[in-house]
């Protein structure tokens, strides 16, 4: 049997139905909290090596679909990929989180190419081509990237950051060259996404992780404004793709995404209330979202009733169901198989 | 020279008026970026020590009015003042910030009390005494107290938290023990805030800096419950004092705040949006915010700009001029007198 990709339930909520018993997968769904995921993880050798080794990438994305059967599965990587193809280098560290040689100037910005980006991805792109091949047949196929300025806050901070000092003091005081290194990620970001799309991703999802440490203006300038260009680059390409993006944290921002419609679905972090959303966005994407992350974690009645809750409120609409958030490690599995049931029995 | 509370500047914003130059004061605006404080703070010994030391706290608190003119002298202290009067072991560290005997259960909740809770504070109330004899008259004196929630965060989680693990893990699963910690919390910070005004305290902020990691229903429940109680237990013994809320981070969420008008003033962080919160909040309370510290660091065009669009946006309305959150170290005191200017020549 095969299934048409318009066939399949995530789609058809990103294409604005309201699909009766509403499509689920979650953020971060293959990772530490999965034993086998952990089995895989250490004998890949560092955490990049697993991001571009085909094989057990291709088995890790694989791993949650198998025991939960969710309706997508997502490329198992990194949006730090880009910055270490552009030849900047990227590492991560137990514990802490990954940790880059930060850019330091505009000279550091101007000595990132995209000469042998494609090469260094094409991992990435096999992985694509792979997880496509083994998918239940129902079952969506998401590829992702970082927003420019999620991933530039990394390139210039060195790893994650509490207030963005160094990255804010380029938006303000370095003005042309944060300007060249966003521009550089809107055409890499641009190209990788349209080359997963070739690979055999039907949707992409584009994670602005950090979008809500930005003023308002800030966040038109370097949130919105690159991810429309991005959507339009790949709209050009592959006029047929759905794109999500996760702007997390902008609050009333939102609305501003939602009135140009530039993607067919906005992510939700846990804060953004669910009346207002039903009412001011979701006629103009389809909404995914956005259970508190450790409400996973506590299980019980708590969880089962914040589900109920956002069932009732966005499930008359097109609705994917997720998480506000990465699942943690500390999720246990079992709690998981529940939400899907919960989900799916509404 | 005497000033009526009812004609400074800060009163008359918070009251609804709109004023033509609109008053200024910023959040952490006695702290480690002014030379002088870092003078006192060097022989204060601990950064408690330095709170409950009537002489050293009035010093702190006036040196940012003495060098910038600011409409309002805020009470130099911590919100973490109210766990430790509550009997919990609380301490900072160079570098690391609080850190606190964490609590791990509801016996630990059970041994906090009441019994000597202003008998700690009284250095507190003395403090605020003793600027309010000093401060010039046409500057308002504010007193403040951390909220519920995120006092509650820093006293289970013994410290700064990313994603409020185990705080949440109380609110999700040790239910009772979590409710009877934001109810103490209530009645503390409460009594902690009317003692406040009696010293001379004319409004009160409360800091919700953790609100935005709440779900909209968490925050509803945790975050403006109790913030709506204190506030109603406040006006119940002193009708006249002006309460601002500065819950962090909720996006959307401010709409509830605004729909329920407890409080005079609502402080906005600087995700949120400037034509939306003049649209839907600033007709129920008098806006304060927001620009971003980082850009109060960088200063220059950017900075006049980032000023110019809050003034022309906001300034039609009852008005406070403010940050979206407080000053950060690295920042020049030059450029503080600088956006001091920019706002008093509007």
């Amino acid at each position: 049997m095969v299934t048409k990709s318009a066939d399949k339930p995530l789609i058809r909520a990103l294409k604005g139905e309201t699909v009766k018993s509403p499509p689920i997968w979650l953020m971060r769904q293959a990772g530490r909290y999965l034993p086998e995921y952990r089995e895989v993880r250490a004998r890949a050798g560092s955490f990049l090596d697993l991001c571009y080794n085909p094989k057990l990438a291709t088995e890790v994305t694989l791993q949650p679909i198998r025991r939960f059967g969710f309706d997508a599965a997502i490329l198992f990587s990194d949006i730090l990929v880009v910055a270490d193809a552009l030849g900047q280098k990227v590492g991560f560290e137990e514990g802490r989180g990954p940790v880059l040689e930060a850019l330091k100037d505009g000279k550091d910005v101007a000595r990132l190419n995209l000469d042998g980006f494609h090469d260094r991805l094409a991992p990435v792109y096999e992985t694509i081509g792979r997880i496509r091949q083994e998918l239940p047949p129902e079952t969506a196929l998401i590829g992702f990237a970082g927003a420019p300025w999620t991933v530039a806050s990394y390139m210039i901070e060195g790893g994650s950051s509490r207030d963005f000092a160094t990255a804010k003091s380029w938006m303000y005081g370095r003005v042309t060259d944060f300007a060249a290194l966003i521009a550089l990620l809107v055409e890499a970001t641009s190209r990788y996404l349209i080359r997963q799309v070739e690979a055999g991703a039907e949707v992409l999802q584009l994670f602005d992780s950090w979008a809500g440490a930005l003023s308002h203006p800030d966040m038109r300038h370097f949130s919105l404004a690159p991810l429309r260009q991005i959507a339009a680059n790949v709209h050009a390409a592959h006029p047929e793709v759905l794109v999500i993006l996760f702007p997390r944290g902008i609050g009333a921002g939102y609305l501003d995404f939602a009135a140009e419609k530039f993607a067919q679905g906005l992510s939700l972090d846990q804060s953004v209330p669910l009346e207002w959303a039903r009412d001011h966005l979701q006629a103009r994407a389809c909404l995914q979202g956005n259970l508190d992350p450790q409400l996973l974690v506590a299980g019980g009645r708590s969880m089962s009733a914040g589900v109920a809750r956002i069932l009732n409120r966005l499930g008359k609409g097109p609705f994917i169901f997720n998480l506000g958030h990465g699942i943690v490690p500390e999720t246990p599995p079992e709690h998981v198989a529940e939400l899907v049931k919960l989900v799916r029995e509404g």
